[in-house]
């Protein structure tokens, strides 16, 4: 499934055999054969369905499930059960349950009611998924493996329970090896919050002001380091019955854990894309952008997303879950443009998606997601996803080979800084994945087709033009391989503004091997209040005041330093509006000799290898570049 | 006090001779019989009075209100004081309390703090009920008796208490017979959330993510047959002392029980109608139209309950309690508009009011109601609704007959809908009762007099017009009665949309037999989002798609359908906004030759039998039909 | 430090030597004093490295430090370490934890952690103050002492912990000897409140609706006694070993607690001055306002506090802690324009403080404020605010003698009345420092400078003009002193509206002595409603109806009693628009023969004694009765 030639991309769907009778499922699987369909996920939310009874198994039904998905051609994902531990786990493991930041148990009775550091709870899931294993790790019908289903979605990662707290204390015992290095590392000395003792710290929940937040920052990389654990136990133990892709789903702007050292555990990354929830649900636009994009997503959200599991994948990845429909769970919930749905798909293949699979076959009538559409109505007529779908199986029958190879602009996707952010916002409107989201739907306004990377990444070589705004902590590494990079880089704002240790570095940030600046002071910028830039647009949400010795490349209105530069490395003294990141990262472009686009709102391009993607986003007909693209049109042709 | 004449329509008031010196009580009786009140409401807060120790009773005050009152020509209404249990109760029923959806404890300190499914408490209810009957029941001059206070104010129906979680179980476990059926009518398969026994299952708060709305909608059930049955208990005792009506004072715009089942145990219903603290608290109407009616409310908010109300009360019906000037409780707290009052009496009386009794004789200056205003001030002079009563009440001798006939037009109007759409409303926007109560407003504007009805209201043989909007459950009963009615019926959106069990129903909705229409997928939609309609006027809220064969009588702007219909049964596809909804029903009527007007924002008419009333809700003077109004105006004439 | 000349007026700092190493401290010591400072606070938040172990002592460091500082030539201010103990207090005192109004303790991390009622703490704190006064009561480079930080910071008043319950139930016992005059006078006959025995009466908090508002006084009451006993604690130590002057540091805008009460143990009254934390957090103003004065800080918030806290501390008053950059705490945090360090400063001399402390000295990489601005940066190089109070420094010493006389006008400030319009405020907009600050607003804008005068304060003698909006309870002595005064008062609205038991008194209010007019109902208006008034304004958010039989000063637009008046004792009926309320005081002034100005938005002045002082809150240079002002500029001349 690493094939790179269009034909051998995949289509798929997400499957409940457990919800319908089984008389239903040959002529099911008929049907998805006959659209197209290649891959079937199953089994992730049916643990009471494969055990009913502690330690009392079922299988049958899954056994008959995956014969007959596998006799009509089509390969089976499967899914491991552990987000809907069944109710009778809470008999074994009553205090398994996620505490919310008000120190209340949350219940049974939806999904995700566990929590990471409960080493009861990790056992019963090892357990099962060695079950699974043994059972399906030979099936000719399996062809990979999901762990899980969407860590973090509904607030899961940070749990405030007792076992979290144990976790914890252990953790830091670990990590400081004494009271004192602790209190030395946090600034405990602040307000005399010094520990003699690692079971003197509680959790950073509820505290009368806000808690120290190296404190928080410990506890969001405790809680992140549980889900990596978490699924490792998964993964060691399905590496033993099977060679198939491992695979997880993730859920979109869910930064709560390190999606990356999740990653590294996984075969192939993919992720759960719903372009209409996440606009509703997951975005700062307006309410005129909100309402002009509601049948078809925002432009780039999805493809920021493609990108980001494109690294933590490796660069294999799917989208594991695409929206097929309305859905029901954003605060508004509309149906897709006619087209849409084939839209989507198309973009994930232009990043390099290996496969799409629709979520769900058939909309369930029942319990909380009887709301959400399906390929098919509850009543197995065709909704309109099942004519999209196969039109894009048709059409991956025509499509040349496609590649994604790297990009000539990456951008730096932190998730560490997502955490501090978070903690030490010092604006309430100062959010990570903002920042670095205006600054990647910028570059895709430019046409250019990016790269995510991880800070991580030390190898920079190829790259013309490297971003990295936000990136709170500059690592030793980091800093050695920006000196060596022959490409450009700008920083700012905020790059490298704290510690490992969530404290403010001394020299002062950003402290760029070369570049003479320093951050004298910043300001966060309440909606409306903006720092003019003397070349046009503004600072908005966050500027900074800068120390330089050196001709700034650009100036505020104030003609304060605005940008500066050295050896082709710029630091940027504040948060750009779309007009100024525009114009400042097209000059950057021009210096490497970049070519860029100068796209309209609803317009997107995409290059994959030797093909370029058009996609419009618009309600209406448009045109670019000669090219006649139809509502939620999608054009392709070899450059 | 059945009677229809004008002439023997009665005023009244509420009183609390326990907050004032006896020497007080004649002189207050002596100017309420002056002004024209003929019934006075006490004892509804008084049972610390009553019952100053655990089985000790002090009636001599009571006894002595009771005959100073009835010694002035008055009559009274008793009040049982269940609302109001003393601190004392909690010494004998310390968890007793209602438990809010966080699991907290609602302390004592104000009112309702007690949990419906707490068995200690309700039997204490009987014992008290069962003291005041023996005492008052004979009485010469008690004319009625009220059940507690305000079912559901200040949201006490759900309570999560340990109480109401053995309840459930119980009443679950009669329901269902076994968990199978439990699983499979809730459709527990899903995220495996089957439970093995009764006794796993618990309240539906505190979930990860939302709990079953199957569960949900289960538990709301059991909650609103908490309040019938605690209600009962009190009517079932009176019932052995007294031949008296027994009523009880519905909140306005509180929906979490069933009104209609309460009120099947009653002789008379009754509501607290409160216009100036409805209009802010209770109102999604924007800041334009709140302070345009800021002085004089919502023109259609009371005269919706009052229908309501009087189909609760099976024709007999009273405003328990009306608002004489500013209150306490709303956030902010105008006082009306001179003549207001008088105005909204006299609206009761159009609608069918036996009786309108103001609250409350005189202003307290202490605790929590201080703010509230009374017929008379503090200091016992009389405050402007004095002077409009005595008005009414000299208007009322000169009043011809009026009697509520049956309407031409009727709007269901049901709690199980209003449960389950708040429960999954599919978009922020999507309240059922605001839903119908667009509708109620259209249609007076249209200048119809409106009867509500309950879905089990099936006899719907003498109607021309009938609206079910929204209408969750299409039962067979209410199926086979539309088929054989010979009026015209106008359904949806969401009519029939779900089964019984909280499911989508199989064939799919509206499945209304003999009409050609399948909804395929449903919009929410965001505020300012539209669905235009070619006729003008558009969808808002909520659109949905249809497949039919058949022409429909109207099309969306861009020629879907959106009002199907066949042997003048209409299903509408969306929530249409006032011009769009004002037009369709304006044709409805047309169709079935019932006559229109088209009124004004504030001019409002009622039709009881053969006199027409017309009200003059602005502030400034106005003119319609030639008849003058000054501000508050009232009008009458026989049509 | 009483002396009331320019040259004797001190600039101070706060400083942590335990933040720093030893060897930075002489260095440190050196640049204060070259700066012009003269005052350093210390210790405040250093209890867990005084008493690193219970019991156990360092004070090495504290020595070092005050003898660091003092050979520098500066005075050291010890601040007493109570608002934050370390973390082995939870050991010896587990229930010591302020609980919050949903019944939350509220966790050791941050600081202000300790429940005001905790007897225990309390004996830690007079334990510790003892230790204090012991070793540096004689210290001859101590010039002064602080108790605790910021009573009240982070909403620490109220405590619904098991300590305050006891310590409540006493204090109820206490002040009304039994529960019938309890029941009496909270008025418990009202929804059957009444209790048996004080151990039946619970904490306000969690009730099902509100509870009874005098139950909540008399919370607020108790819990204002404890703050100030807690205080007193300190105090009585201290004097034990200490002639110098005790103080405290008030936070800006936190009215839970009596200040005055506080003061009334103090020398010095001292605030915690932060003009742009406070625009951002604590102001009602909307966005245009803020956006306008974001790097200047509202231009009456700091004067008004000014004036409050010269009578707080009976003249003799500090700024504790003056803003000196960006801070970390608001919803924003732009930097003070260039200047603004300095005007502020002048502007607390202008009003009389004798010192002001800028907090802090060096910003801190550490912990929950390292985001705060400081003196120097943290790589200790200068920040803007060093050359700005070197400035003023070097300006004090060519100051003229400066004096604080009585002013023309006085203004009631009543924390009683901030509680009681808090607990009832019936309508949302309804705040009682709003309104108090409203007047001064207008009293500002017109060029005055006024006093601020407690409800205790009878000795009304030499002012000419004495406004006391909204003030609750009007005691027999103010009345008393009010009938007696010669120059003008104006009162109302809610003036006198209250008894001290939280009821309406009888007669009505306002009861004002010779003042022939009663409010006979109340309106709390929406934001956009408001009562135009015949002479221009009109009334906001508040308006009352008055019956006099006297002829009004003002009316309003519907030609009814808007201002009433008799012997120069004005009652005004509502709460003014500032276009009504600089009318309605510049006629007040005009007929007490009070000169005013009419001073832009960004313009104010305050006189000082023989100087006049003027400030330019603007961002731009602006020029006022020939006086030209550059941003942020501060000119004085002599009168």
């Amino acid at each position: 499934m690493a094939e790179t030639s269009g034909r051998n991309r995949n289509l798929g769907v997400c499957y409940y055999p457990e919800h319908w009778p089984r008389q239903m499922w040959a002529k099911d699987a008929a049907l998805m054969a006959k659209t197209g369909l290649r891959l079937v996920r199953i089994g992730e939310f049916a643990w009471s369905r494969i055990e009913p009874e502690p330690g009392e198994f079922d299988w049958g039904w899954m056994d008959e499930a995956i014969e007959t998905l596998g006799a009509a051609g089509l390969k089976v994902i499967v899914g491991t059960p552990t987000a809907t531990p069944p109710r009778w786990m809470l008999g074994k493991h009553p205090d398994m349950l996620g505490v919310d930041a008000m120190g209340r148990a949350r219940k049974f009775g939806s999904r995700r009611h566990y929590c990471f550091s409960h080493m009861g709870y990790r056992h019963e899931c090892a357990r099962i998924v060695q079950k699974l294993g043994e059972r399906y790790g030979k099936s000719p019908h399996v062809a990979a493996w999901q762990t899980d289903n969407e860590y973090g979605c509904h607030d899961t990662v940070l749990s405030y329970s007792r076992s979290a707290l144990r976790g914890f204390r252990d953790w830091l015992a670990h990590k400081y090896q004494s009271p004192e290095a602790l209190n030395e590392a946090w600034g405990n000395v602040f307000w005399s919050m010094e520990y003699g003792a690692s079971d003197e710290i509680d959790l950073p929940n509820m505290t009368v002001t806000k808690a120290n937040p190296a404190h928080e920052l410990d506890f969001w990389r405790y809680s992140s380091e549980q889900v990596v654990a978490f699924n490792r136990v998964q993964t060691d133990i399905l590496r033993q019955f099977t060679g198939k892709p491992l695979i997880h789903n993730y859920m979109g702007r869910t930064v709560e854990f390190d999606h990356y050292a999740v990653g590294d555990d996984l075969d192939i990354a993919s992720w759960d894309s719903y372009p209409l929830g996440f606009l509703e649900d997951r975005s700062e636009r307006d309410d005129e952008w909100k309402q002009r994009f509601m049948r078809q997503g925002d432009p780039d959200f999805q493809a920021f997303h493609h990108d980001l599991y494109r690294r933590v994948g490796a660069g294999r990845w799917w989208v594991m879950e695409q929206q097929p429909g309305p859905v029901n769970w954003a605060p508004f919930n509309p149906a897709p443009l006619p087209g849409m749905v084939r839209l989507w798909t198309w973009e994930a293949f232009a990043h390099g998606a290996e496969t799409v699979c629709y979520f769900r076959w058939r909309q369930a009538p029942f319990a909380q997601e009887q709301m959400h559409a399906g390929m098919l109505r509850p009543d197995s007529e065709a909704a309109p996803a099942l004519g999209e779908a196969a039109q894009v199986a048709r059409e991956l029958a025509e499509l040349p080979e496609i590649a994604c190879g790297r990009a000539d602009v990456a951008l730096v996707f932190d998730y560490q800084s997502a955490w501090g952010w978070h903690i030490l916002p010092q604006g309430e409107s100062f959010d990570y994945f903002r920042l670095v989201f205006d600054f990647y739907r910028a570059l895709r306004r430019l046409g250019l087709s990016i790269d995510i990377i991880s800070p991580n990444d030390t190898n920079l070589g190829d790259y013309k033009l490297i971003l990295m705004p936000g990136l709170m902590d500059l690592s030793d590494g980091l800093k050695t391989a920006m000196a060596a990079f022959g490409g450009t880089i700008l920083a700012g704002p905020r790059t490298g503004s704290k510690t490992g240790a969530m404290q403010i570095p001394l020299p002062l940030p950003p402290d760029i091997p070369g570049l003479d600046c320093t951050v004298e002071h910043v300001e966060s910028l309440r909606p409306g209040a903006e720092v003019p830039l003397a070349d046009g647009g503004a600072f908005i949400h966050w500027a900074e005041s800068l120390q330089t010795s050196s001709k700034p490349v650009e100036l505020t209105g104030e003609a304060k330093p605005a940008i500066v530069e050295k050896n082709k490395t710029f630091y940027l003294a504040g948060w750009p509006d779309q007009k100024a990141l525009t114009r400042i990262l097209k000059n950057l472009c021009t210096q490497e000799k970049i070519s860029t686009l100068d796209l309209p709102d609803h317009i997107r391009v995409r290059d994959s290898g030797p093909v370029r993607f058009f996609f419009n986003y618009g309600a209406k007909a448009a045109s670019f570049e000669g090219i006649d693209l139809p509502p939620a049109g999608v054009h392709w042709h070899r450059l």
